[in-house]
C-alpha cells in the first residue's frame, strides 16, 4: 500500500551521522601503530573480509542464494547485498562526495532492522524477491567496493579518523553475516531431498573417542567481566564491571554425540522431568526426537552436514540443539550449564584458538584429549544459563548503532565461544552472542558445569 | 523422517499402465486422418507445445524460477520439471525399453498430486528446493524430449495407437502448466518492489470506451451440455447430457475496469448487503479494497501487469477478482452471474476466437464494440454461479488419470471461456475450469446475466 | 474499542419495517381457516413453541448453558436469549406502543448475524459472557412472552394481519434454534470426561439388523422442484420451477453403523482414492478415524449420545459424519449421494413422519425394515451431492429477512429430510438445510444413490 | 482418544510420598512455639485460608465461574476445585486411612501441571467443562475440608510433624490461587459489554496528586540475597547467597497513571526507539495503545476495575502493563527498571505493609506522599529487569514439588513486592514472582531505577 512512498524515502544523512559520531567517540582514544600506512592497512583488511564472503559463496548457484527456508532468516543473496548496503549507507552516502546510488530502492530492500536508517522490506518475505539477480548483486558489491577503496585511498588522516571506526564496524558486521551465510545455506540444503554438498569433506585424521569428562574447579572470586580498551567490541560487552562468581567446576570439553545418544536412549526426549516447561511444550509441538539435521535410517542415526549426509560421529561434539535440549541434557546428567560469568572467568587466560571458519571444515571436531579446558573457542557456541541482559551501567547508544544489540535483550540466552562458522579474528573473550532458547539452526552445543560448595 | 524411503519408492509401472489402459479405451474410437504420417504430426505437435513453454520462460532469470509466492502454487522451475516428469513417467517409463531415469529422485520431487503415481514432495515447500538448478532442469527437459521424439520416430502403428492418447493428454497438461507459469510469474513479480517486467508491452491501437452493455435474451430450452465425440476432452466435461435451462439474458461483453470502479466508488467493498457471508469475512480479513494487483498512488489507481506497472485502463475488462467480488458486483448491479449451462448454451455457436496467450499480450483487451456476444473466449475466465460438481452419469476414471478432475469437486466454482494466458487450441466450448471462490491470482472476470421471466 | 458506541446503537425501526413489509407481501395471499379465533390460535402456538425450548433445557445447569465449545456455534444461553430477542426486535419494538427494552444492550449481545438489524457481539466470543445469568435470561424470556401474548390478545384483525407472518417466522426461527440447542449441548457434554447425560435413554424395542439395502428406481422426468403456496417456507425453497432429473435409483434406507464399520475396516480413512482432495486434507489434519463422538475402548467402538456413552449399535444409522466421509463412503461402495432434486422427487409422495425431536429420543433409530423408502424424514439429515445454490429465479428479499438464507450460498452442501433433533412440523418436502462439508456436529448421515442408464 | 485410560490412572501414592519426604526434610529443623496446641493452630489457619477463597467468590454467579477467557488461565470453578484437589491428593490420599475419593475423575480434571502427579485435562480446554457444577464443587470443598480437619484433630505429634509442612504449602498454594481468582474474574468481566461489578467501590479519602518522584541512593555493596531460616518459602527463593550490587538509586514510589499518560501523549506506543524488539512486535500485533482494560470514550480514558468502569485516576499507580511497556516507559524517561537484587536490597529493612488483598480494595491506591520508599509491598507487582533464573546453588527438588518453580525458569521476568490481589501474610522480602514479558492481566506496574556512578 504505502510501499512506494516507503521506497522513495531515503535514509536521512542525519541518521547516519548520529551513528558516526557515536563511533567516533568510541574510537577517539584508539592508537594506530605506524607499521604500514593506515589507509593501506584498512584497504587490505577491507579486501580480505569482503573476499571471504565471496569465497564462501563460490560453490553456490543463483538458485541457492534466493531460497529463504525460515521466516526469520534471510536468503544468501540478501546477505551479499545487505553487507554491501552497510558500507554504502554508512560510508559512501556520508563521506563520498557526489555519491549516487545506482538503484535507490536497494536502500529499502537491503536494510535489515535498523528502524533508524529508514523503512525496510519485510524480512519474512525476502525469499520472494528474485530481482536483483545474484549476478546483479555481485555487480552491486563490486561497484560499492571500488568506491570504498577509492575513498580510502584518497583519504587524508582526518578523514581516516572518521571512517576507520565505521569500517571496522563494517568488517565485524560482515563477519557476522558470513556466519549467517554458512548456517543459512546449511538449512536451505537440508530441506532438499537431494542433500546438496556445500564443500567436499576435508580428510580428517583418524578419529578417536575423547576421554571421560574432567571437571576443572574454580574458587569463588570477584572477577572483572566485560570488554575494556581500544580494540573493537560490541556495546553489549560493556561496561567492564566486577561480578561475584561463586565456586563452580567446568567440564574440560564439550558434550559429544555419543554422550547425547545415551541421553536419547535413556528416553530423554519423552521424560518431562528433565525439561523446562516451555521446552517440553516446544519439544512436543515440534516433535523433537534428536538434534536438528539428524535422521534415522535403518536403525542408525545420520546427520546432514555441509560436507554431505553421513553417519553421526560419536566423537564429535553434539550440535544444532536448542537451549531446551542443552538444559534437559544437563539435568539428566545431574549437572547444569555454566553462567556466562563462569564461562568468561574460566576462559580468561586461554588463547583464542580453535576450529573456526578459517579452517573451512564447517563442522565441529572431536576434542583433542587431555584434562585441560579445550574447545572453549570455536567448534560450537556454548549455551549458557544466562539470559541475555544488559550489564550494570549499560546504556543503549544513540542512533542506528543503538539498535545493534540492546533491543534484543529479552527472551534470549547468551552463547559463548564462537563456532566452526565464526571467523577467528571476530572472536573475543568477552563476546556475547545470543539466541532464542528454541532455535537450533546455529552451531550450538553443550558444556557442563557443576556447583562446588 | 521417512523422506529417504519415500524417495526410494518408484512409481510402479502397474500404476502407469492403469492410466494407459484407461486412455487407450477412450482413444480406441478415434480416427486419424492420413494427411501426414501420424508419427511426424505427433512429433511436430510435441515440439510446438514443448517449445512454447521454453519461449514463455525466455526472459526469466534462474532466480525468478525458484521463488514460490503462494503455498498452493509452485515455482516456475517446478512447472518446467513437472511437465517433463509427466512424459517421462507416463511415456518413457512405460514404453521406452531400457529407459533409466538419470536422477531417480526427480520422480519424488516433480510429481504433483497424483497419489496413485507414488509419493511426492510437499507442494508448499517447493520454493525451498534450489537444486536441480534451472539449467539442470532444462537439461532434464532436453534429455526427455530426445527420448520421446526418438520413441515416436521409431514407433510402429500399434505403438502409436498406444502412446498417442497419452501424448495428447501430455500436450493439454503442458498447456495448463503454461497458463500457470504465466500467472505464477505475475504473482512473483508483483511481490517485488522493483516490479520486474515480463515482456515489453505490445503497442495497442488507440483505446476506446466500450459501449453500454447489451443483454442478449435466450428462451427456455432443454439443451445438450458437455463434450461428446473423438476429440480430446477432460473427463469432467462429460458425459454429454440434456439440461433444462430457463429463460435468461446474458451481457454481450465483460464488465470493465471503469464499471468496477463505479462499484468501488459506491463503497461496494464496505457494504455487506452485496456480499456472500463467506465473501464478506474474506474481504474483511484480507482487507480487500480493489482487485488484486491494484494499488492507489496519489489518488489514482494503478495496476501491475506483465508488461509493467501502469494506470488502470477503464476500457479493459476487470480481472484478478474473486468469485466473491464478482458476485458482489453483480448484486450491486441488480444482475447475477450466469450458470455454466447458460454460458455453454449461449456460446454454443460461437467460434473459439479471442485474446488468447498465442497473441502474447498477457493481458485482457477492451471489447471490440457492437451488440453481439463478444469476449466469450479468451481475455478472462468468466466466473459462473455454478459450483464445480460432476455431471449426471459422471464416474471417476480408474488410476492416476482419475485424480485429474473429480477429486476437486468441492468448494470450487466453475470458470468458462479461457483467458489471455490460455492457449487457443486448448480451449473448447465444453471446457470446465474451476477455482476456489476466494482466489484472485488467475485472470478471472465478470460477465453479467439476468433472469428473463 | 468502539464497543460502547456500537452497543449504544439501536436497531433502527426502519430496518425492522423493511422486514415486515417483505413478510406482509408474502403472507398477503394466505387464507386463515376460521376454526378458532385467529388470535387464540396464534397465542396457543406461541406458547407451544416457546415452552418446548424451555422443556429442552429443563435438565441443564446454568454452567451447561454458558459453555461455547466451537467458535462458530453459540452457547445454550445465547439461544435462549436470541430467540427472545427476535420477538422483541421484530414484534414488540415495531408494534407494541411505548415498549421499552429493560436492558438495551441485549440488542447488541443477542443479535445473531443480521447486519441489517444493527451491530452485534462477536460470535466466537459468546462463551465469554457470563452475564446476564441463565436465570436473568429466563426472566427476559418471560417478560417478552408476556408482552407478545398481551399484544396478540389485544390485536384487531388488521394488526393480526401484520404480525401473523412475523410470528410464524419467529416460530420457525425458534424451532431452528431448538435443533441447535440439542446439538450444541451434545457437543458441550462430549468435551467433558465425565460425559454428562442429557436425558435418560428411552427403553427401545429389541433391536434388529435392518435388511440389505434395496435401490428404488426412478425414471427420467422433468419434475417440479421447490415450494409453492400459502404455507410458510423459507425463501431458499423457491421459486418453484421445473428441473430435468435423469434416471436414478435411491436406497430404501440409511447407511448403518455396521455398514460404516465395514468401510472403516476396509481402511476407508487411509485410502485417498475414495476421498475428495479437500476431504482428504481435512481428514488428515483433523486425524479422523471414525465419526465424531466415537471412541475406541479395549478394541470396541463406543459413542457418546445424549442418553449416555454406550457401545455403537450396528443397526442404527451412522451419524455425525461430514460430507467428505459420506462421499468417501459412497465411492467406496461404488455408489454416490443423491442430488437434492433426486431426493425431492423421491420423497414427493411420502408422509412427513419419522423419528423427529417430538419423540424425544435425541438419537437416530434403526430402519423398520421392508423394501419401501424409509427414514426419508427424521433420524438424520441426508447429505446430498448438491451444492447449496439459488434456484432459478431466486432473488434475495430486501432488509433483514434477506440475510436469512441467500448469503450462505457458497461452500455448503444441501441436507434434506430433518433429523431426530428437528421438530416434525418444522419439516417440509422442500426444506433445504445446508452445512459446510467438513462439519460433523449436526445429526448428518448417508443415503446412497446410483445412476440408472 | 486415550482419555479414558488417562482418567483411570491414579496418582500413585509413591509420587505423593516423594513430595512429602522432600517437605519433611525441609521442615525437620523447624521449631514450633507452644502458645496453643499445634493442631488447633493449624486447623484455625486452614479454615481462615479456605474461607477467604469462598469469601472472594461470594458475589459470583455459577456462570461467572465457568468462563475461561484466556487459554492459559483457568476458570474460577477450576481454582475452587484445584486447591481442594491439592489437599485431597497430598494430604488425604497419603495419610487418611481408607480415604476414598467420591469422584475419582476429579484427579484428572483438577490436576494443574504436576506431571509427576498423574495425567491431567488440557488447560486451554478447562472452560469447556460445565460439570461438576459450581455447587458440586463447593460440596467437594466441604467434603475435603471436613476430612482434613478431622485428620488434624485426630493427629498425634508424629503425624502433625509429617503433615504440617504439606498443609503450610497448601495454604500458600491456595493463596496464590486466590490471587489468580481475583485477576481471572477481572479479565472475564472485562470481556462483557455489560461490565459486571465484582464488589462495590470502597469510599476512598479525597485523592491527591503524589509529589514528584524522589530517587533514593544505594552504594555498591555485597549483600545477602534470598531466603533462609525456618519459615516457609518457595524453593526458588534460595539458597541464600551473596551478590555484588553496584551503586544505584531507586524511585521512592510507583509510576502513576498521570505519568504514564504523558508517555502515551509523547507517542510512546509508536516510537520503536524505546522498545525491545520483541516488545515492538508484540505491541504492533496486539495493537496496544494503552494499558490493558483502558478504553477511550469521547476523548477521555476510562478503565475497567473490579469496582466498575470509571475514569482513569491520574494519581493511582499505572497497572496491567507488560514488561515491554514498563521497559519502554523507563527508556522514554531516561531511567531503567531495577534488578531483583537491587529491589531486595532496597526493601530489606521495610515492614511488609501495604495495599494487599486483605483490604479488599482490589485496586492499587495512590502513594501516601513523602520522600521515603513507599508502595514497595502491595498495590502492584513491580517488573524487574531480572530474568527469572535459578540462584547459585539452586537445585530442583525431587518429585511433584520439584515442578513448582524450577521448570518455569525461561522467558519470564521477575516481579517483586506483591499486589492488591496478594495476601499480606503470603508476602516475603525474598518472594520471587514471575510472568512472561508480554502478559498484562496481573496487577503489574513500574518503579524506576537509575545507575549511580
Amino acid at each position: 500500500m504505502t510501499r512506494w512512498s516507503r521506497r522513495q524515502k531515503k535514509t536521512s544523512s542525519r541518521k547516519a551521522k548520529t551513528l558516526i559520531s557515536a563511533l567516533r567517540t568510541a574510537a577517539a582514544e584508539q592508537q594506530h601503530p605506524a607499521v604500514a600506512p593506515r589507509g593501506e592497512q584498512l584497504a587490505r583488511r577491507y579486501r580480505q573480509v569482503r573476499d571471504f564472503t565471496t569465497r564462501l559463496c563460490q560453490n553456490l548457484q543463483p538458485e541457492d542464494c534466493v531460497v529463504q527456508s525460515m521466516p526469520d532468516v534471510s536468503p544468501a543473496k540478501w546477505h551479499l547485498a545487505h553487507t554491501t548496503w552497510f558500507f554504502e549507507t554508512f560510508i559512501l552516502k556520508v563521506w563520498m562526495q557526489r555519491y549516487r546510488a545506482e538503484v535507490p530502492q536497494y536502500a529499502f530492500l537491503f536494510n535489515s532492522y535498523y528502524n533508524a536508517a529508514g523503512d525496510m522490506h519485510r524480512r519474512d518475505l525476502r525469499g520472494l524477491i528474485s530481482r536483483p539477480t545474484v549476478q546483479e548483486t555481485y555487480r552491486y558489491r563490486t561497484s560499492v567496493d571500488e568506491c570504498v577503496l577509492q575513498l580510502i585511498a584518497s583519504a587524508n588522516d582526518a578523514l581516516l579518523d572518521e571512517i576507520e571506526p565505521v569500517l571496522i564496524l563494517g568488517f565485524n558486521h560482515e563477519q557476522q553475516h558470513q556466519e549467517l551465510l554458512v548456517t543459512v545455506i546449511k538449512h536451505v540444503f537440508a530441506q532438499n531431498p537431494l542433500f546438496p554438498i556445500f564443500v567436499p569433506a576435508v580428510p580428517t585424521p583418524s578419529q578417536h573417542r575423547p576421554g571421560a569428562q574432567h571437571f576443572v574447579p574454580f574458587d569463588e572470586a570477584t572477577v572483572p567481566i566485560g570488554h575494556e580498551g581500544h580494540d573493537f567490541s560490541y556495546d553489549n560487552e560493556g561496561p567492564r564491571h566486577r561480578a561475584l562468581v561463586h565456586a563452580f567446576s567446568l567440564s574440560n570439553r564439550l558434550v559429544t554425540n555419543g554422550e547425547y545418544l545415551a541421553f536419547m536412549e535413556a528416553n530423554g526426549y519423552t521424560r518431562p522431568e528433565f525439561w523446562l516447561s516451555l521446552g517440553w511444550t516446544t519439544a512436543c509441538e515440534q516433535q523433537w526426537q534428536a538434534p536438528l539435521y539428524w535422521e534415522k535410517r535403518d536403525g542408525e542415526w545420520w546427520n546432514f552436514t555441509l560436507t554431505g549426509f553421513r553417519r553421526v560421529d560419536e566423537a564429535e561434539p553434539v550440535t544444532h540443539i536448542s537451549y531446551f535440549e542443552a538444559d534437559a541434557y544437563a539435568n539428566w546428567d545431574g549437572a547444569r550449564l555454566a553462567t556466562e560469568f563462569e564461562w568468561e572467568r574460566a576462559a580468561a587466560d586461554l588463547a583464542i584458538e580453535g576450529n573456526f571458519v578459517d579452517r573451512e571444515r564447517f563442522h565441529p571436531a572431536p576434542a583433542p584429549g587431555g584434562e585441560q579446558l579445550q574447545q572453549m573457542f570455536g567448534d560450537v557456541w556454548e549455551w549458557t544459563r544466562s539470559a541475555y541482559l544488559p550489564y550494570p551501567g549499560y546504556r543503549v547508544a544513540p542512533g542506528a548503532l543503538g539498535e545493534y544489540n540492546g533491543k534484543f535483550m529479552c527472551n534470549q540466552m547468551v552463547l559463548r565461544g564462537g563456532s566452526c562458522a565464526t571467523s577467528r579474528d571476530h572472536m573475543r573473550l568477552t563476546y556475547r552472542n545470543f539466541f532464542p532458547p528454541e532455535k537450533r539452526w546455529q552451531f550450538t552445543g553443550i558444556r557442563l558445569a557443576r556447583d562446588l560448595s
